[in-house]
């Protein structure tokens, strides 16, 4: 397109910024001003490649804009291409208008939310490794940054696996207007320090020394090599606020929006606005995506009973001939959390994502987005390093369908101590709207709550135990999300132990004890965590006198806690036994005595009521 | 010292780390193996400052082992400096044991508590800007590395703060042995391109081709330049297992320890070991640190009542006369948060952090260690971002007493949505051992809550709103950590409304609307959420038919299930109120309404009951 009509182009979609955030009077105008030339050449130069009738087309390019407070630029462009109207570009940020402050899909072109800085370059190696390794398709990933987000060290993740992962197909788009929330950034407009920092990490570098000259940002797209075997990152010295001469380059603008006398005197300044003139976007090239038949492997039958994790990694290598969509992630604990086991069986279908769990999870979204399903495995206890990355995958709603999986649950890992110990991993993955979270206490039950998360369109955690427990199911029993089994039962049971995991063996092992002494107990495998067996929960609490929770896991936010809050308008008391003692290294079953959590502990607290 | 007795040294850390491994069956020898002639030569050789019997004496130079499971080679270095014993070696792992498998301050030499990787460089920032800025006190910091890790972003946002703050006080050192848990690391043995990264980031770099070359091992110690405005990283070419034939460069060893005949076989190669030859350690030199006496600034008293986060910044300023200890940090969004108040009062204490958070909360950890009182602010939803370096803080026991503000918590931040909102905020703060959670409703009560943190040693946190909110209480009303206080009280409460922050507010109009058809409604300001007033819940337990909590924040591990497990064994009833659905962009009272949380939800539901 020729560059008139850009500039054209452009000027409408600065109009468009301004309109829709004085009109909200909330918004970020002069971020999203400063990367207004950068992604209208970008759009409508003929550089991206989308179908924007079919916006899930499997073969259209990709466009994160990991800067999301650049929103109304977003939305803008999408204006200008003839999608939104005028009209409802004054509906932004108001409840209920699918045009967010920060992009959702609710807005059906963002690929998912963002809005928390630094994850969207993840997000985009994800889209990038599922065109190059996956679906094989040739389209290109596009992600807009800001140069204060960057950083970031999640940046910095995603910039090592880009370049491990050979992503030619992914480019990064670095708006560097100096200027962040609350002053100048590190580097101000030292364009030379990021390129140094991209180069290093094995990024080709481009750098654009004006992000407002068109010419300049088309050829820029233009030189882009998508065959050399390295990302791409375009470094491009912006003007934040550019457009607008009161706003240009003036900090203490960041997230304020114009007065109405403001927004006249600005409109002034772009001049003439064309709104006959729409931009148009080119359709991506057609190709068929890539399928994957997996063959079933043969795995030789256990006849001792496997620790939780290792049946996990052989649950994984057993479902994956009916579930083709399946991709496993994992950080460098592949032979600590078995899917090593996957990665031997399929390994084209297993990605390394090494010591980096923070990209590992940005990564699985964007899979996700492209209609994967990711299996992400690493300890518990790491899982906690990308809580805002899982926090902002429940935010990407039904484009968000993964299935994580936390090792090394609890105080009973024993003498690596507690940097090791997942103990807080429940509490943070039930916190996320309509997750699943689920914690076997056998390997057969592990390999069905595999195949439940599996099938279950959604964020699913399950929480995996380090040492083999005693096999207590067989092949046909019966599990389900939001179920339970009770494994003891009478009609004379007194109190209801309710365990999972290991603490449901110190459960089994409690109730014989209390048995021999004529207490009846009632022990139930409460498997699933969240969603939770309400109705076998309330039946114990009106058939015995207590209801005991035992979990391998801090108190707070756990088993206890769930169990509690459901039953909280019922007469019937409820325990906790928890970990609510700082651990330490040990015997895991020194460990669970000292936090007691153990079968004694439970027996005592039983005899004490 | 002379490099021959440094090499009789290195083999008695040698076989020390052999014999504990060995001896516990459980732990990391090869990890260990890598590193001992770099920090043989560290310790042993002159460069390292330390009085080994004041580790606390403030002018020590510090040692952080962020590669945490190369802890034999940690404590092997205190046997060789005559501080262990071997005896004490072989309590390696036991439950007990100062010598946990990952190093905590249980052992008195550990600063922290490390094995999460890619933690320790934000550490040493920390401590390192203690020495630079506020100590001011001419002692180094050095951290060891693993290759592997330094993929951990977290790694590369310690990285550019120490080459923003210009820290030529801190020296990594990088033990690049190739080989991680499970294979070759992305790098392998590339030194080259390590050096560009670290040099891209600002880092002077010296590179060791052999990290087991003593005597290039000193020279390159001896390079180092403390005036240079740089931090300086080693970066060192070593064999994982080194020192023994059957272990070195081979991969499938990691994390695995050696049978007793291996161990044997081991002992042969290294040759004679001599226990009577001890390393010496050179003291510090002595120094007084500065003092810092901050002059009391008047603030304009505020006839409006503030919101809460303004209210934060001002009490910050209004106790740093008293508190001199005191450093504030914040993620760039200071004008948001309003720490900027006290960066602009006292800008010697206070430390821009960047979009980085992660690294805030190490450096928080790093000043705690040395004895300063971190207060580290960014908006709630951002914390996550930090949760696993929260959460290893809690390992660091009495040396981590930080204080945590998150902002914009809740829905009722409006229309920038959720990716801004905090609503899992109590839920992780609250899994922390021995933590304390803190809501305020009104900017006095905030003034009270922020001396009441200061003056409590451990982690706390405490949670503020977006909005201004009215003001409840006056100067002189007490608030106490536990405590709670009853607004709203008669003889003849039909139920208790339990509420923070905003929806306290909430609460207040829900009563008044009830009270007037004749439901008369206690009304608590559960300002310390934990410790919870337990004895005030039991009362309004005992006293009215239901408590319904109300709270900003989801469901899972907040105000609702903690009380509602402080009140199981209790059979009034406790419900509640929280956000449940996924929130969207709005504004505030739209928002608090569609999430049945607002005034008339709290009315509804006490008129269903």
């Amino acid at each position: 397109m020729e560059t008139s009509t850009l500039s054209k182009l452009a000027v409408r979609v600065r109009y468009d910024i301004l309109q829709m955030t004085t009109e909200a009077g909330s918004g970020h105008p002069t971020s999203s001003l400063s990367a207004t030339d950068l992604l209208t050449g970008l759009f409508f130069g003929g550089t991206f490649r989308f179908d924007l009738h079919h916006p899930q087309d499997p073969c259209n390019d990709r466009i994160i804009f990991s800067k999301g407070h650049a929103s109304p630029l977003f939305y803008a462009l999408y204006e200008a291409a003839g999608i939104l109207s005028q009209e409802d570009l004054m509906t932004y940020r108001a409840m209920g208008s699918p045009l967010e402050g920060h992009p959702t899909p609710r807005f059906p072109y963002a690929e998912a939310a963002t809005g928390s800085l630094g994850q969207g370059l993840g997000i985009g190696v994800g889209i990038a490794m599922n065109a190059r390794y996956i679906d094989k398709l040739p389209y290109n990933t596009y992600v807009l940054m800001g140069d204060s987000e960057v950083a970031e060290g999640s940046v910095w993740e995603a910039a090592e696996l880009a370049s491990q992962y050979k992503l030619d197909n992914l480019v990064g788009i670095l708006d560097v207007n100096r200027l962040g929330q609350r002053g100048e950034t590190m580097l101000d407009w030292e364009l030379d320090a990021y390129e140094a920092r991209f180069a290093a990490f094995g990024w080709h570098t481009i750098v654009l020394e004006d992000g407002h000259d068109l010419d300049a940002v088309q050829a820029a797209y233009r030189e882009i090599d998508h065959a050399c075997g390295r990302p791409t990152i375009l470094i491009a010295r912006t003007v934040k606020g550019k457009g607008v001469s009161f706003l240009e380059n003036q900090d203490g603008w960041h997230g304020k929006t114009l007065s109405r006398e403001q927004f006249d005197r600005a409109v002034v300044e772009l001049g003439p606005v064309d709104l006959n003139l729409f931009g148009t976007i080119e359709p991506p090239v057609q190709t068929m995506p890539a399928r994957w038949t997996p063959m079933p492997q043969v795995q030789a039958t256990s006849p001792n009973a496997l620790s939780t994790r290792e049946a996990y990694g052989r649950a994984l290598v057993d479902i994956a001939p009916s579930h083709p969509e399946m991709v496993v992630l994992d950080a460098e604990v592949s032979n600590s959390t078995f899917a090593a086991t996957f990665g031997r069986a399929y390994p084209e279908r297993f990605f390394e994502m090494y010591i980096a769990e923070q990209n590992m999870v940005s990564v699985a979204l964007g899979l996700s987005t492209r209609g994967r399903v990711p299996f992400v495995s690493t300890f518990a206890a790491f899982l906690s390093r990308a809580f805002d990355q899982v926090r902002m995958a429940q935010y990407a709603m039904d484009r968000a369908n993964i299935k994580f999986t936390g090792s090394h649950a609890g105080v009973s890992i024993g003498a690596d101590g507690p940097s090791q110990m997942g103990l807080e991993d429940i509490a943070m993955f039930r916190t996320l709207v309509d997750s699943v979270v689920l914690y076997p206490a056998d390997d057969v039950s592990t390999a069905a709550l595999v195949r439940l998360m599996a099938d279950h369109h959604g964020i699913c955690y399950m929480r995996t135990t380090r040492e083999a427990l005693p096999r207590l199911y067989q092949e046909g029993d019966a599990f389900t999300i939001g179920g339970s089994r009770t494994l003891s039962r009478s009609d004379d049971d007194r109190v209801t132990l309710v365990g999972a995991g290991i603490t449901l063996h110190e459960a089994l092992k409690a109730a014989e004890t209390l048995a021999a002494s004529g207490i009846n107990a009632r022990v139930i495998d409460l498997y699933s965590i969240k969603p939770l067996d309400i109705a076998t929960l309330r039946t114990a609490a009106a058939e015995t006198a207590a209801i005991i929770t035992i979990e391998d896991h801090y108190a707070e936010g756990g088993i206890g806690e769930a169990v509690a809050a459901a039953l909280s308008d019922v007469a019937t008391p409820v325990f906790s036994l928890a970990v609510r003692k700082l651990p330490m290294s040990g015997k895991p079953d020194e460990l669970l005595a000292y936090e007691e959590i153990d079968a004694s502990a439970i027996v005592r607290r039983v005899q004490e009521l």
